[in-house]
């Protein structure tokens, strides 16, 4: 998405996450995880690093993908580290819990952080149509990247995680980030969500 | 460390967190916890974030915290991750454990964590004394926020954790950092973090 934004050619290789390449094991010996960023021989593991990477090394290049101004730099990361590590803990709770009660648990935290979320929307977005304001940016991306795996948790077990009295502006952002272009373009849909965790013997 | 660093003046209000102050929650209501910066009446939470915001608002005070190469910044950023995440799960996992089992596997996680920080060190500082080349920065501070805790688990519980073997550079830097004056100024010592910890109940 933030190679889109700033329209710059790229060779995307998809990842068989159930037989990892030796090129992804070379690249992230770390974490083994994807999204790896291979640029001029070099290597830029983990979402939040890269994206941070592409603005730095191509600052000129389309729209910026943090914003400028430091303090709203600061509160972007923050948001970004809570969704990385809290909301991201809370969904895929969800598709692992054992039980009913660690189900109901996790769709619970669920909930409590996208309405935290909302709230962040309105700080950040500041009655602009984005977190970045007028076009999309780091929380975007961030959050973006998340809402299509909460979409499904939501129809793989008909649950509802997205309450629009609750996260009205969330719901709003979360359609109107999916038909920008750079996004649209790459970011796959419940469907291919829910094939893929089938394939993994996830929800099953 | 960063704000001794740059030689800007601040107050430090320590915080009791057995009994948080009005201040702490209202200013980090997400998470409740400490570090929290306060300029111009706007909260900056989140050590990683904190850090940067400091290095952008003042980014010609004193050294750079954060390398001014793209790339470095992007590796430097993936291991104060990997430390804020992995190794910080690591060694508190030490002081947590309610069996021997659980700490000798804490103990473990721990030494491979230290481990591959050693080979960071190594690819960081090419040569030079800290991460960060020839004076501390954002590694630095990450990675010698922790230290003290983990020397602390290894004098509280008799244990090892740093291995002049495994991690010769690793110990060398460790030593080095906490000689910095903006380090030794302000870092506490293993006695001070072991009177806090039996004063929150842990480790008895």
């Amino acid at each position: 998405m933030a190679l889109n934004l700033k329209r710059l050619s790229y060779e995307y290789l998809e990842q068989d996450l159930k037989n990892k390449s030796e090129l992804l094991l070379i690249s992230n010996p770390i974490h083994k995880k994807v999204p790896i960023f291979i640029h001029n021989n070099q290597t830029v593991c983990e979402s939040l690093v890269i994206l941070q990477y592409i603005d730095e090394v191509w600052p000129e290049v389309g729209p910026t993908i943090l914003p400028s101004d430091p303090y709203e730099r600061a509160i972007a990361r923050f948001w970004a580290a809570f969704v990385d590590d809290k909301l991201y803990a809370s969904w895929s709770a969800i598709f692992k819990a054992k039980s009913e009660e660690a189900k109901a648990e996790a769709i619970s935290q669920t909930v409590a952080c996208l309405i935290l979320l909302e709230e962040a929307f309105k700080n950040c977005s500041k009655g602009k149509i984005f977190f970045n304001g007028d076009s999309v940016g780091f929380l975007d991306f961030t959050l973006g990247s998340h809402s299509g795996w909460i979409k499904t948790a939501e129809e793989m077990f008909g649950i509802k995680l997205y309450d629009e009295r609750k996260m009205p502006l969330l719901l709003e952002w979360q359609n109107r980030f999916r038909l920008v272009d750079c996004v649209n373009e790459v970011i796959p849909d419940a469907v291919r969500i829910e094939e893929y965790l089938k394939s993994m013997g996830v929800g099953r």
